[in-house]
Parts: structure tokens; sequence; C-alpha cells
């Protein structure tokens, strides 16, 4: 057993206070406290370090990195929360706005690793793009992140957190050449889970790019269509679309100013009008019905019903065997019918100042959405005349025959002798849109209205662009009598036109209309070459996907 | 033989030339020469006096009148001159022009006969009304003319010269009271060759008289729809669709300046999508296609093409045998799709102030239209808030359980609930439209997002106008993988969807949208009671004429 230590008495303590150093010397009470703290000091200082290099360990055993929070895929968004940050659109941002931080959610549309360190991206969104930079770093970009980023898929949609920096020279690979996004954060907000058919860099290609490198990629026109969601993003197809657009937007414009009515009529019919040929046919509950092949009929019930001028935008359905250039069997049609007082020529000229309009709005409004398109199929600037150019078919005929031509004087123009005309009327009159009148009766529907004036022909017109036909229109017979007549020469089944006829028993005006083909019109203004490019989702004989 | 005549020489004559009147007595040369004019001017008046008669004679017997040049039948206008003349339009005139001859082309709406002198007429002009009264007097108007006038059929087309004439006392039958029509040249443009099936005043006659008067002829919705032409030429019809035209205008204003664009999608597709139930089939070519039951696929499939915001006003086809106030088979379908950033509330109150942006304008800018409706079928004011209210379905349901209804947390509103938890909402709220937030997710598509935070819900919604739905709308499912699972969930082929899954391979941002019945806004703004009226050639199972 020890010998029990013997304690101080609180007398002795009071009194004989005595303090040493570590190596045993006697020191001064306020040496000794010093000396005291000082050692606190440095082992709370081990603790630390000891703490901070287990973390370190334990860190790198888990492969955690800094930037773990900056990065990643999110969960699908089913709208859980709604923070309420300030998702920027790219078009803002711009080189005045260096050093403020931004959030923009776009689509990787390019991604280019250099070294191990950093990543550049092209991001798009819409029709604009900006460039992307990440660079690894100690503090907040670790190696992981900028791996991360190199391997995410174009076209991948990304919410992207970056501070916007002037470039040290213009980024002329994008629409936003003053600024880039400096990356903090990164995460993918919808991936791409297979490989794309094409890259939007090859078929967002000029055509012009071709003639000088043959070896490049040329996306054609098929593999695009089968592709059609992934071929609608480039910014050509935005473009063209948002003139498509414009188009109805101007139709729509001019002729409700003017006092028009908009109307919507029935697209399944009970019977095969308008001749009977090229009509779909519906089975209709335990019966049968028709796809109307245009709102011809009922737009001039409309007007035998007093509205006095309308118009209608909506699909008509042909179930022709075509397959050419400016063909489907599901198109838009922009139409139009007006009741008149004297002449069907108040009518002609109402749908030439509505091209007008439409020609000068686009050309004034969407400049951009057409250069864009121009980037990609060179096409030569759409020439019209302020006052339309109007000839009579005669008239035609004539300049034809001066070209050589052999036609009949009552034949239609084939498609060739149309283009070929077109040429002639671009030469002389330096337009690319033009009006025929007075069509030979025998090649216009039944109800178009005679010439009374010149035997054989009838008071009916198209517009030309580029040489193609895009407007198709007459003044129509608005008597039950002469209507019946014609009908039964064209020998069309009077039972599949009666509720039609009887409009005119109950007294209608004298009218007249047209039919615009809404791709057409996009097709030929932007040179486009080929029908399908203007239409979302064409449709033709052998195309009914996607 | 006989003695031959003297003949008296020259000489003879010229010495003894004598002169003689009538009754033989001598006179001298310059009396016989006065005598011979006055005899030739008194031959030459009675010559003129019986070809006076003869004329006068032979007009009677061919019924010749002082106004022939004044009326008649004129021959169908085949556009064979343009004089010229200006045509005005009814609603100009008015009392301060009295005195001024004009010239208009009205319908003849009522004739009305007096004495044999007179004839009064209401001319209507879309819908205008004014007095038109001729009269017979000696100079300009004869009892012919009159009694032709009394002979034009009702809805017979004349055009009218006729001097504005301010009336004795104000004209309460027509809208044009202060101005009446002397009529001084009439000429049928366009008759009336059968018996109306109704009289326009019949046609027209508000819903509050039949209660005052049951002897009075009521038009029913089916010999309307038989005869449709002639029962669109009412003025409350002119009014229904001119707001027709107005909910499309509204719906494309409000849109167009938030940058959506418009879009137009194929109505002939190759499987018949959407669950494969209610969808009409074609014969296309030598195989088979459907119609588009709504445009829901192709507006995801251009939200994930990057369109962000998009709408299409297009027909949309269902061949459900539904036989109700309100279904269609064939209606207009206003639809909308939109990309958000962080929840689908972002594009529930886009569709809220759209409707409150459609309810407003409609009241401020189409105020006389919606009073013509309402005099002829009465309904109560359309009320709503500026802020639309927003229920959570759990909350409908909670209203209509303290209302006694008996219902299931997850069964679906029925019809007659719909319309109860309207008249509740209304009661309580004091507004016809209202939205429902987060329905069963078992009773919406299988493309509708699951709420995250309440199972058996989804981020789904319907708007509702007097207790009727007129939106559906959702958040979609984005993600190719999650959708997948929910349509095999749902028991949808997969194979006739697959290029609409395969759109959200490559890629799509969180969207939602809705699609608007048109027709079902129209009839319950204006509380018509039957879609049909909405309809200008309305579809159902039954009828597919006119």
């Amino acid at each position: 057993m020890s010998e029990p230590t013997k304690e101080p008495t609180t007398e002795e303590t009071k009194a004989e206070e005595q303090f040493f150093d570590d190596e045993g010397k006697p020191i001064s009470k306020k040496a000794y406290k010093k000396l005291q703290k000082e050692k606190e000091k440095a082992e709370r200082k081990a603790a630390t370090a000891a703490k901070l290099a287990a973390e370190k360990a334990e860190r790198e055993s888990k492969n955690v990195d800094i930037s773990s929070d900056r990065y990643g895929k999110l969960p699908i968004n089913q709208s859980k929360e709604r923070p309420g940050v300030k998702y920027e659109d790219i078009t803002t941002i711009n080189g005045s706005r260096a050093g403020e931080t931004v959030t923009v959610r776009v689509r990787v549309q390019t991604s280019r690793a250099t070294g191990g360190k950093m990543c550049f991206f092209v991001f798009r969104q819409g029709v604009a793009t900006i460039q992307g930079i990440i660079t690894a770093d100690e503090e907040k970009i670790s190696k992981q992140m900028v791996k991360f980023c190199v391997g995410i898929t174009p076209e991948s949609i990304v919410l992207v957190e970056g501070k916007i920096v002037k470039p040290v020279e213009e980024v002329k690979s994008c629409t936003i050449s003053c600024a880039e996004l400096a990356i903090e954060k990164i995460h993918i907000v919808s991936d791409v889970q297979v490989r794309l058919a094409f890259t939007l860099d090859d078929a967002s290609r000029a055509e012009s790019a071709f003639e000088e490198d043959a070896q490049l990629v040329r996306v054609n026109l098929d593999t695009r269509l089968n592709n059609r969601v992934l071929d609608l993003r480039t910014t050509t197809n935005h473009a063209i679309f948002r003139l498509q657009s414009a188009v109805c937007l101007l139709f729509r414009e001019f002729l409700i100013e003017r006092g028009f009515m908009e109307i919507h009529t029935p697209k399944l019919i009970a019977a095969a009008s308008e001749g009977g040929a090229n009509v779909f046919k519906v089975s209709y509950f335990k019966s049968s019905a028709f796809l109307a092949q245009s709102p011809q009929l009922y737009k001039q019930m409309c007007i035998a019903a007093d509205f006095g001028k309308v118009f209608e935008i909506a699909p008509v359905f042909r179930a022709e065997d075509s397959n050419t250039h400016r063909h489907m069997t599901e198109f838009m049609g922009l139409d139009m019918e007006m009741a008149f007082n004297e002449h069907y020529h108040e009518v002609l000229e109402v749908l030439e100042d509505l091209f007008v309009y439409i020609f000068t709005n686009l050309k004034n409004r969407f400049k951009d959405e057409i250069e864009t398109v121009k980037r990609q199929y060179h096409f030569e600037d759409f020439e019209f005349l302020p006052k339309t150019l109007r000839l009579k078919f005669s008239e035609g005929v004539q300049m034809l025959r001066e070209a050589g031509v052999e036609i009949d004087d009552f034949e239609d123009l084939s498609t060739a002798n149309e283009r070929l005309l077109g040429k002639l009327v671009k030469e002389k009159y330096h337009t690319d849109f033009y009006v025929l009148d007075k069509f030979p009766l025998a090649v216009r529907p039944f109800y178009t209205m005679p010439d009374p004036n010149n035997p054989g022909y009838s008071n009916s017109y198209d517009f030309f662009m580029r040489g193609e036909e895009i407007l198709s229109g007459a003044q129509r017979i608005h008597d039950a009598e002469l209507l019946t007549e014609r009908a039964k020469l064209h020998e069309v089944d009077l039972s599949t036109i009666q509720p039609y006829i009887d409009a005119f028993k109950i007294g209608a005006p004298p009218h007249a209309g047209g039919g615009i083909g809404l791709e057409r019109v996009v097709m030929l203004y932007l040179g486009l070459g080929n029908i399908r490019r203007s239409s979302l989702f064409p449709r033709d004989p052998k195309r009914l996907e996607p």
C-alpha cells in the first residue's frame, strides 16, 4: 500500500503556493498561467489538424469532392417545390452585365474538353447560343466536376449557374459573341438516352458548305423527317416555323382589319362533294363520312347566310397519290370568301393587297428569321410589285407561244409551263408574284362563274409565287339553277351537294374568294425546294409518321 | 272608141291659171296657197294624234308603265361590267342625311302592302335593319311598281335606290329608327325560289315571348339545323358567331403577346393513340389512318423540339356515341402547351390570366353582340373574379360532401356533381368561373404527371364555366421511362405511341398545357343551353348535314 499523499492544508496552499515550468523550475504565477494557455492552444490546434486529416482521409476514401453540391443529375421535375429562382433568357446576356451571376436552362449543343481541367460548351436556347466554360481550381471546381461536364451528352438540357464574363476575343461560333458563362454549378434537367440520329451541326450546315467540301455529312430529308423532333431543333427550322406562324398572323391581321369574320366549318362531311374523286373515307359509327377537300361549299353557305366576308384557317385533306415536291395529303388552307357589289375584281383586289401586305410585313417584321433560313438554304430575295401584276390567261398562253411552247387556247397549264411562264414574267416584269385571270371554264370546278363576255373562259384566277401556284379562286355561281346545270355538265352527283345547292335557292349575293396553300407560300418565299420542309409533321401517301 | 281628150296647150295653162276653194268657188292664188298650208297642217296634226293613240293603245295592250325602268329582276351578276356605283352600308344612314339619294343592297326581311298604293319593307343587312316605303304617284312610281314590290318574297336580295327620309315617328321595329328609305328604284338581285322552312321573325323571337303567348310558332333546334343557312341569318346567330370569332381572336392576342407561337399539327395519324378508344378510322390509300383526338402528342413533341410556348386552333375528332347537349363528334380545340421552369402552376397562372383576358375583353369590346344574343336567349351576366378562384379537387369533394353528396376521394366528378359544385362555388364565391386543381391520378390520361407530394393525385386541372368543364390540362410526363411505365399501367399499346415516347428520349423540359373547347366556352358564356347553337354546322353521331 502506498503512503497516503499529504495534501496541503488550505492555509498551506494559500501561504506556500508555488509554480513550476515543465522542467520543474519555479516560475511566477503569471508566467505559469501564460504557459498553461499556450499549452491549451497547441492542444486545440493539434486536435483540429487531426480532425481535418481524418475528414480528408474519409472524404478521399468515399470519393467525395469539393464540388459535390455543384453538379449532378436532378430528379424528374414533378413540381415538388417552387423556390422562385429567376431563369434568365440568354438573349438578355451581354458584356455589360459582366460579373453578374445568372441561372439559365439551356441545351448542350456541343462540348469540348481541353486537358483534364477545362471544358467548353455551346449552349443553345431556341435560336440563340452562348459559350460556357468550366475550369478546375482548388477552391470550388474539382476535376471530378469537369469530368462530369465532359460526359454530358449533346442535346441534354442543363440548369447552369454561372458568372457572366467578357471573353478575351469575340466568340464567333455563338450568336452571343461578346459574353460567355463561367460555369459555377451545372445540373442535368433532362438527358439524352439514345444515340442521336444526327448532330445538330450536321443538320444545320449551309447548303453552300457541301459545294466546298463533298466529304461533309449531309442529313437527307427522309432522315430528318424520321427524326423530326431532333430536326426541328435547328435554328433554321425554328425560323421556318416562326415564319409560317407569321404568315397566318398577317393573313388574319389584314382580313380582320377589313371586317372579315373567322369561321370554322366541318371537316367531316356526309358525301364526297366537289366531284367525288380524291376524298378520304371515314368510318362514322354504323355509316361512313368523308374528309372535306376544302371549306369551299361551307364558306359559300356562310355567304348565303349573309356573313359577307369570312375567312378560315384549317387543314384540308386530299387523297391524291401525288408524290411530288409540292403535294401533301393534308395541308393548311388559308381560305377567304367575300360578297361583292358589281364585279369579282373587287375581291381579286383584296387578295392582291393581302399578299402585298404579307410580303411587305414578312420583310420588315421578320427579317432575322428570313436571314436565318437564308444562311442554310441559299435563296434569292423574293421580288414583288407594290401593284400586283395581273395577266389574262390568254396573255400567258401568248407569252408561252412566243417562247416556243405549243399550247392550245383552252388547255390548262402544266407544271412545266407554269414554271416557264413564271420565268418569262420574272424576266419581263421583275416580279416573283403575279396573278393569272380568266382561266378556261372547262378546267375549273363546276361552281365557277362563266365569263359572260368571252365564251369558253371563266371568272377565275390563280396566284403564282416563283412560278408555282399558291392560290386558286374564282367568282362562284350564286344562282341555284345555273349551279345545277353546271354540276350536271361536270357529272357531279347532285344528291351529294343538295344542302349546298339549296343554300342558293333562298337568295345569295354574288361572291368570290380563294384558297391559299400555307406550306406552299412558306416553301416558295424561302426557296426551300420541298413542301415537307415547311410542314411540322408532313403527310404524304407514304408518310403518316411521326 | 271615145273622142280624144283635148289637152290644154302650155300657153293656155300659163295664161288661164285659176284657183278654187274646196267648194269650187274661184279664189286668189294667195288664198289658195294659204288654204293648202292649213290643210297640210291639219293632216299632220291628225296623223300625230292617230299615232299617239295607236302608241297608247299598244302600250296599254303590252302593260308598259311609267316606272318600267325603275324595277324588275336583274340578270345573274356575272361581272359583265363595273359601273362603279357606290353601295352604302345601311348602318351609315341616319336622320342627318335626310334628302340624300343612296343605293343599298339589302335582304327583304318582311313586306306589308297598304291599299294598293303603298308597301312597307323591313330591309336587313347583317344585324342592321331599316324601313323602306314605296308609294304610287303620277310621275314616277306606278301602281304596277308597287304591285311588284308587294310580290317580292321575303329573304330575296334587292338593290334599292332611295331617298333618305326622316320618319314622322321613330321606327321601333328596325335597328335604324330615325331614318327610312323612300324607294325610287328596286331590283331583285337574287330571289327565293322555294317556300322558306320558317320566317326570320319566328326564328328570332325572344324565348320570353313564348311564356306570354303559347300560340307563337317556335322553331325547334332540329328544324333550325336542317335549314342552317336560313337560321344563321338571324341577328342572334350573327352575334353568336361574331363572339365565337372574338374568342379565337382574344385567345391569340393574349398568347402571341406572351411569345407563344402558332403551330399546325397533323389530324391524320398512323395509330389510334391516347388510349385507342373513340377514334375515327380513315381509309388511307391501301392502308388506314386515324383522326387525331387532340393535338396533345404533337404539341408536346413541339415542346421537345424547344418551341417553348405553342398554341393551335384546330378541329378535334371524337368518335364517342354521346348524344348530349354538350358533345359533338367534331369541335374546335384551342390548345396551348408551355415549358415551365420550376412548377406547373406557372402554366396554370397563364391559363387563368388568359380566361380573365377573354372574359374582360368580350364584355368591353363585344357588348353589342352579347346584348343581341341576350334579347333572344335570356341569360345572367357571366360573373368572374379578377384573380381566378383555384380549389383543390379534394376541397371540391369536401364541399360536395357538406352538401350531402356521397363521393369517394378518388372518384371523378359526374356531370351532375360538376353542376352542383358549380352552384355551390357560385353561392360561396360569386363566380361562374373557377379552377379545380390536383385531380386523382387514376381518372386522368397516362401522360399526366403524378403529384409527388400526395399519392393518388396528379398535377392536373380542369376549368369550369357555369358548372361545366371547358378546359382540361396537366403537367405532362417529360421523362421517357416514367412515361413508358404509366402507359403500360394504362394498357396503352406502346407501338402506337413510339414516336411520341422517342421524343422524350432526346431530352425535354418540364411542361404543362391545356385544351379548351371553343363551342363550350361560347355556349356557356351566353347560356345557350345546347352546344349545337354555338357551332356553325354541328356534327354529332346522328348529324353530318348540312
